[in-house]
């Protein structure tokens, strides 16, 4: 009975989770209103409130909730990067999926809905920016430190590669969806030539120079 | 006399700009009226509407405007790096000077009410992106084709080349920033080793080879 009870009430905040995300990214923050949520979850607002306390702390659910699955896929493909044989090869199938989750949609909008509250709720900022972008980077930061123990690169500071490496691939698209859409920029780019062309231009700053001795 | 009154006309353009800009800026779009900026510019409401029909022409307006003076500055630099006879240097100079440019704290705050309003007002996104971004790397990419062409640099790829160096140097500040602020995210990097690392990576994929003969 207890176990039925706990079911139907992580199943209830799993939908009300749902219908929150779909709403705030097609509507805004301003524009979403707890009343619709709990109307498209088909839950009392009472439940809302029961389960999430109020609509800002809703929306940090919400968010944490999108990224964790997101994020965590990739955290993963990223320290096992380390272990490369083929380091080539590697960063440029991880370039290339990564390149395209950021270009989701619902990736962008997200982004743009954190962005456009970022002024109203810093605290909604900071834990989008931490769990996200901020975990990213530091697993790209381990990978490199690893890889530089292996000698197969050449990182005396690994968070900045880390961010050369993030940038060179997603940069200028990430920045550009935020104005475009993702959809538009994808189509935009042939993936396979881009992120060639950024893996290249990293590998140039980041090879151990043979004839340096390991510099 | 009409010489006096385009002059009080063009001023009047300018206040009504400069009070919609501050109050767009804190408030953001849809927490902005008309009633309100004209207030501030001390003018009537039909005086706003004459110069500039309506609130979301207005806004267009004061993102152009906003744009028109920090940018060009740039462009000129950018095309003068061309005729450069200190690369590394110059590149170094003109890199920490558009860094500290991005994360001024009303260019980051007109990038998020751009974004913020991306959804409901594409056309906005869009005058932003063309007017700052998009000709800040065509400037780039037309500056490291002349230095291809004066074997400086080897950019097969001018439009590639350009994006890789605006995100080397500002890709992750200018990211970031979206969510924390411009002087937050400033405070928290030494500007010179951090440029020096970008244009390290950046000259590292793009300096001609001695030894290939310029490929």
């Amino acid at each position: 009975m207890t176990e039925q009870l706990l079911g139907r009430s992580a199943r209830k905040r799993q939908t009300i989770l749902s219908a929150g995300r779909a709403l705030f990214l097609s509507n805004g923050y301003q524009g979403t209103s707890v009343d619709q949520i709990a109307a498209t979850a088909e839950v009392s607002k009472q439940t809302v409130y029961k389960h999430f306390g109020d609509k800002h702390e809703l929306l940090l659910a919400i968010v944490n909730n999108a990224l964790e699955s997101t994020v965590t896929v990739f955290l993963e493909r990223i320290t096992a990067l380390g272990d490369t044989t083929d380091l080539e090869a590697d960063l440029r199938a991880l370039a290339g999926d990564y390149l395209r989750a950021v270009l989701q949609e619902p990736v962008v909008q997200l982004r743009r809905l954190v962005v456009a509250e970022a002024n109203r709720v810093p605290a909604l900022a900071q834990l989008y920016y931490e769990q996200a972008p901020a975990r990213m980077l530091t697993a790209f930061a381990e990978c490199f430190g690893r890889l530089h123990d292996r000698s197969l690169l050449y990182v005396p500071e690994p968070a900045l590669a880390a961010e050369h490496f993030a940038f060179l691939i997603v940069g200028r698209c990430i920045d550009q969806a935020l104005f475009y859409g993702g959809p538009q920029v994808l189509a935009g780019i042939d993936v396979d030539g881009y992120i060639r062309a950024g893996v290249r231009v990293f590998l140039a700053g980041y090879r151990p120079r043979a004839d340096a001795g390991g510099r």
